[in-house]
């Protein structure tokens, strides 16, 4: 079981599974720029940095700005990394990725294509001409798509820390709090139990604004009736979660109660056939049969969910054109929504485990929709 | 003078400019990938977006997700943009571009080569065969170097909301405290006074730890004859500040003094050569003959400082190899330093506005450097 495979073994586990797909695709090294993936790889947080694998070596480019955090995060307890350092002013990054290659005798690279700028790529590729270059079409984001027990207990510790905060701050949803500082109030409570900063840009809504779909926090105050969406979420060791509460101040209308009931269920049918195999199409369609039979059908919101981990957003998504099957061990969102134009709107969001019959809360927050006032 | 003139007629004046560096490249058209130059341009904040720019037309690309934000930001109080809301399953990015260019003729088409990556620039090519594509080489980040009224007045006030919250938190700077909780602090001050989030990650080192250029704050507690170092910035509007201030818990040691009285002076010989027409070097170069001069010259960082603005480093960037004028209405940091390993660091860092004749400071806490116990 991955629960008993220490930190750096399953670091480990990581690079070999990725050499592996570099050899089956016959490539001797392989370039990349992305820093969530150098987190994945290495076990690097910084930033500035590039990273060159082959199948006997591993090499992070920085500079004299992160040299010691790489050297600390990298290479003490994780894999047996070789920190260069490079001087900017004296060496282009393309030349330091010649010279760590010129020994490995490399000619099929792999790069990350969507993950370096034209302009800097021109400059990288023109320093290398004897390569053969292949973008590497997001392996390490298929790969990232299953997570390992260390990943898991990030997301859920991120989780558990939004879930707290949300508690410590609920008695604060008052009539006449303005959205900004609810939300401010939040994302420094998740801050002071331990939020490496917020997973996204907190997204909080009264009345007819929480029908925006990326509402920014305003000066709106709360007045009675008004529905309310809060989507949040903490970071831990650079793993995020995300999890969305919608609330009524006071006692919900006829209206309010149908939406929270239609949400309520439509998130229910895909917990319903959520197990390992599961088509994501199929999720997606046994939550939007239930939205679609309401009569709140029009208002229902696109799409279902999305794969949790270093990104906010990132594979599966959970959606009417998804090709994909859940298989044990992803991180998934599961949030329906009902947004009614210059009315408001509702959506609860859960992140969860997928596991092989069935799955895992990793939220836990209580979905009470009444706020007494 | 660029006070009086309406908010309206400064992103009239930006748009004019770019447009004439358009034509003057013999471009009929412009697409622009960067965030940070739609807000420039568009007074666009939000993601997900793009601009295509001719002679005649601005238009701007995004999706459900933001066309109310697009609209409400670009359309009514600022230039006659045209909002194109893309449904992302139904049209590539790419034929987004071509159907708004179609009607145009456009044949010679700028492009950010900076801010585009290899595989969405390749698809979005592919998509429009008969262009002639030229990088249009950070021609907004030059453009962006000199600031107008509006954008000096919102980083002013991000500079304001800073000093501010230092005030605010520095009877917090106690014995005990760590540089977690203090940094957090710092942020929620910030925030509660309008600015919107950070303008980076703190940076809030202890003891030997202040001698890291960029220390994350971490559970180090203050103890007496620490050196600290605190560097943060607020946001308003989208606009930066950044400072740096520096103390000693206590009673400084004589070699603290000597560090103090060294960066002081190195601050202060930048500033008495700053005005419209200096060289960057020129200006480093002031700086460094103190830092050289002194006891402490195998101590001191690199670099003087960068330009500030929308983007936290931007253009110009004063260092030993920089071949730029500073002129009226650019925004730099001047921030000299000096860094024993393993023992600590003292940087003091203004953000200042070039004038005529000299500069204007724009950050404006205090500098005493011996904190009472």
């Amino acid at each position: 079981m991955a629960e008993n495979m220490s930190l750096r073994a399953q670091f480990e586990q990581r690079l070999q599974n990725f050499r592996q797909q570099m050899a089956a695709a016959k490539q001797d090294a392989a370039l990349i720029f992305s820093l969530d993936n150098l987190r994945y790889l290495y076990h690097y947080s910084g930033e500035a940095a590039y990273g060159v694998v082959t199948q006997t070596s591993l090499v992070l480019i920085t500079d004299y700005r992160f040299v010691e955090q790489a050297e600390e995060e990298c290479v003490s307890d994780y894999l047996p990394t070789t920190v260069v350092c490079r001087d900017r002013d004296q060496q282009s990054l393309g030349q330091a990725i010649a010279t760590i290659l010129q020994n490995e005798s490399a000619r099929h690279i792999w790069f990350e294509a969507e993950h370096v700028n034209v302009g800097a790529w021109h400059a990288i590729a023109s320093a290398i001409p004897q390569a053969i270059f292949t973008p590497s079409n997001g392996v390490i984001a298929q790969q990232r798509k299953v997570k390992d027990a260390w990943e898991i207990a990030q997301i859920k510790a991120a989780a558990n820390i939004a879930d707290q905060a949300l508690a410590d701050v609920l008695p604060q949803l008052r009539l006449g709090v303005s959205e900004a500082e609810l939300a401010l109030e939040l994302d420094y409570q998740m801050q002071k139990r331990g939020s490496q900063g917020m997973s996204f840009a907190t997204i909080l809504g009264f009345g007819a604004r929480s029908a925006l779909p990326h509402c920014i926090p305003s000066q709106r105050t709360l007045q009675v009736g008004d529905l309310i969406v809060l989507d949040f979420g903490a970071v831990v060791n650079g793993y995020r979660s995300d999890m969305t509460r919608s609330f009524v101040a006071g006692e919900a209308s006829p209206q309010q109660r149908a939406m929270f009931a239609t949400v309520h269920a439509a998130q229910q049918a895909a917990f319903a056939v959520l197990r390992d195999g599961v088509a994501a199409v199929e999720v997606n369609a046994a939550s939007a049969a239930v939205l679609q039979a309401s009569s709140l059908a029009k208002y229902a919101g696109p799409g279902l969910g999305h794969g949790l981990g270093i990104q906010l957003h990132e594979q599966p998504f959970i959606s009417p054109v998804c090709c994909e099957h859940l298989k044990t061990n992803y991180v998934v969102t599961i949030e329906p929504g009902i947004y009614i134009p210059h009315y408001g709107g509702v959506r609860i969001e859960d992140d969860v485990l997928i596991t092989e019959h069935g799955f895992e809360f990793i939220t836990h927050a209580p979905k009470h929709a009444e706020l007494p006032l």
